[in-house]
Formats: structure tokens, C-alpha cells, sequence
């Protein structure tokens, strides 16, 4: 009967991770928050819909520290003095830069740490009393391999200099949460589900967005306290020795 | 007779790089461009006014894009068609958030990241026509082994979430600059000078300022183009097995 709440469930990984633990049976997943910046996309309509009983859309933005800490009092409200279990800090953007690290203007990079890195801070900082008051304590957030400072040699032809740079940071953020909740019982981690074709991955990506969200949800249900403040893998067959090395393996910084 | 430029010249670290460049012959060290924010501290006027052939006072704030663009097009002018050989961007803040990273206010976040991050970005980006034509080549971003994920768990006690974040976002930067123009020769490195008495370390750090600025001066001399994109630290003497390690090896990213 564990809740979840996950940000940027419009569309994308976001959209599957929901899909995918709704359909898990209410025993393991009992309530499932799926948090968009507006309206629900019709896909997630959908599921809502389909699942009146589990399943509830909360708004908020994660670039807008008022919304956020709204959407933290409305949750708790429907929690009714539940605690909250798992939280999915999945929303993200990417930017290109054509041109090289050079070219990287300074309002893309502030715009991407904005949503990227103070969003996880603001959603996790809000929900953190939720969290404390439940009883996985689990903390995700998704991140790329790109954001690997050690594996940048492998990304050199992926132009997006913001993007890696605003990872970077977020694994920071996560290792800072994982240290200062470890005695709490918390698992902060931080989770590359692979380069997936979703909107922000683009149609050449490695796999289909089942794929990778289909492993990121086994990561999430499977993690342990043993694994806090680890960056980890997806593993898929075959694509151990691939550039994305989904090994299941842990990711260096 | 190389050229260096200095952000954040006014005191501490970069006031005390400057002094200590200006003591070597002129044979290697020609021109030394002092960067601060606004006019020149007492001291950094008094270093300029006993080396007027060789130090020169550029206003630029690495916040103010605009502000660095024109500092690039004043320092070219004084170079009169030479290059800029080595940069070494040293500008940086520091912030507190005693309650933990979930204290951390967005504000504190986005200005840390604008100044420590975008600011390097600022700089690097114009000045780098000028370091093409210069013969070294050398971009050093000055940063803190507290930037190191690998190492979070060295500072727990250090209450300075945003720092640690913006650090390890400039790591990225650094690394991605580091690969774009490896083959043009450059060369980009994080160094972390150690935790010195200045007014950003204050009174309880290691060392004083001087004993970290030395070994950052030797690693800017000696360093070459094999240690493009690395992270290093200085090398004090029975320091090696502290917690600051300060053995002159590479930081884990």
C-alpha cells in the first residue's frame, strides 16, 4: 500500500513510471500522485481515469517554490495522516548548444539549474515531513549518465553542455540529502534510466521509454538503505559493453 | 613574458596569486590583468602601482555578462595583438545554510550557481579568442575539493550545501571545455588550493593563504597539456593523510 508522487507524469518516463506502477497490484502500490506543471496530458487523463481510486493529479511547477509547497500541503491532505513513501523527482529539461561549451549562453544554463537542480530541492525540501512520516523513506532522483563528470569522454558529440552541467549538480544535491538523512533511514538515489525515446530523448535514443522506465521502477522497488546516495544503471541484456554500459551497475561521479 | 588574467583579484586567493606572479621575473611572468568587481582594493592598488609595466586593473563582474565582454575587448586592446595565455578564474562566493540541504533557499542556489558557474562560463567563453592566440593556453578554475561527490562524506560538517553544488556543476563545465579544445592545445583544470584563511575560508582554515597560493602558482607553472581536464590538489607536507588529502594528486570527481 506504499504512495508515490512523481513529478513530470504529462508525458515521457514520467507518464510510463506512472502507467507501470498503477499496474501493480494495490497491495504494493496503494496511491500514486502524478504531479504536472498544468492540466493532465490526455494519456495521463487516462490513467487517472481509469483509476479514480488510486491515481491523483496534483499541479505544480517545479521552477515555482509557492506551487510546489501548495502541492505539499494538498498531498498531505489527502493522505489523511499517512506519510508519503517513495518520491520520483523526475521532472526535467534539455537544451542544446550546437556551437560547443563556449556557446552555452548563461540564461540556458540558469534555466536548466533552475528546473533541474532547485526544482529537485524544492520538491524534496517540501515533501521532506511527508517523507519522514512514511515508511520507505525513498527518495529518486532521475538523472542521465550524461551528468557523469568520468564518462564525459563517451558524450562528447551530445551537444548539451547545460544538461550535463545541471546533472552534475543534481548528483551533488542527492549525495548532500543522502548524507544528511542516512540515521533517518532515507534512500536518496540517483537514477539514469537510459537515453530513452521520449520527447526530451529524441527518436534515436537506445531503447523505447518501457524499457528504461520498466528498470527504473524495478531500481525504485528493489533499492535498499544500502544503496543511499548511489548513482546506479539500468541493465539490459546485450548492452553491458554499449556506451550507456547498462550494466545495472553503479555510475561513476 | 607570458599574460595572465585574474578574476576576483581584490583579495584572498586571486589578490595573493596576483603578488605572488608579480615576484617572479619578468622573463616569465609579462603582464598580469587584476580582475575585480569594482575599483582596486588598497592592497591590489598598492601590487599595481609597484609594477605599473606589468599589472593592470580591469573592472568586470563574472555575474555581468556584458561587464566581461567589454573587460575581453579592453584587455585585447592592451595586448596590442598578443594573446592571453593563462586565465585563472578564481571569482567565487560562498553561502550558509546551517539547517542541511534541505535549507538551502533557491535564492542561495541560483546565486551561487550564477557566480561560481556561470561566471567561469562568462569569462572563458570571452576571453577565449584571446587564449587561442595565446601560446599556453592554460584556463584554471579555481574550486574546492568540497566540490567532490566522491568525497561528500569528508564534509558533512560543512554547512555550505550551494557551494558544494556549484562546485561540482563547474567540474562539469571544466571537463566539457576540457574535451572541446584538447586538441587545440589547451589546457583546462580544476585546482583546489586547499581550505585557506581568507575571508571566504575564514579564521579556522588550514592554512594561510599564502601556503595554498604557492602551490596553486606551481601547478599553474608547471602544469601541461596531459593534465588537461583534471582536478588537482596542492602538495603540503604532512598534510598528505588529512582530511583535505592534500597529497598534489587528483580529486575523485
Amino acid at each position: 500500500m506504499a504512495s508515490y508522487l512523481i513529478t513530470g507524469a504529462s508525458r515521457g518516463i514520467g507518464l510510463e513510471l506512472t502507467k507501470q506502477l498503477l499496474e501493480l497490484p494495490v497491495s504494493q502500490v496503494g496511491k500514486v500522485f502524478a504531479v504536472t506543471r498544468s492540466g493532465p496530458s490526455a494519456p495521463l487523463r487516462g490513467l487517472i481515469d481509469r483509476n479514480p481510486d488510486r491515481a491523483t493529479h496534483i499541479i505544480a511547477s517545479v521552477d515555482d517554490t509557492e506551487s510546489v509547497q501548495r502541492a505539499a500541503r494538498d498531498v498531505k491532505a489527502k493522505l489523511g495522516g499517512q506519510g508519503l513513501d517513495v518520491l520520483v523527482n523526475n521532472a526535467g529539461q534539455q537544451a542544446i548548444s550546437p556551437g560547443g561549451t563556449k556557446t552555452a549562453p548563461p540564461e540556458q544554463l540558469a534555466h536548466l539549474f533552475d528546473v533541474n537542480v532547485i526544482g529537485p530541492q524544492r520538491v524534496t525540501a517540501a515533501f521532506l515531513p511527508l517523507l519522514e512520516a512514511g515508511n520507505q523513506k525513498k527518495v529518486i532522483n532521475v538523472t542521465s549518465s550524461m551528468g557523469s563528470i568520468a564518462w564525459v569522454d563517451r558524450y562528447k558529440c551530445a551537444p548539451s553542455p547545460a544538461y550535463k552541467i545541471s546533472k552534475a549538480a543534481l548528483h551533488m544535491l542527492n549525495a548532500q540529502y543522502a548524507l544528511d538523512h542516512a540515521e533517518a533511514g532515507f534512500t536518496f538515489l540517483c537514477v539514469s534510466p537510459g537515453w530513452l525515446k521520449t520527447d526530451l530523448g529524441g527518436e534515436y535514443a537506445d531503447f523505447d521509454v518501457g524499457v528504461g522506465v520498466t528498470e527504473l521502477k524495478r531500481i525504485i522497488l528493489e533499492s535498499t538503505k544500502a544503496q543511499n546516495g548511489k548513482f546506479l544503471n539500468i541493465l539490459v541484456p546485450g548492452e553491458e559493453k554499449s556506451r550507456g554500459q547498462y550494466d545495472g551497475g553503479e555510475i561513476p561521479w
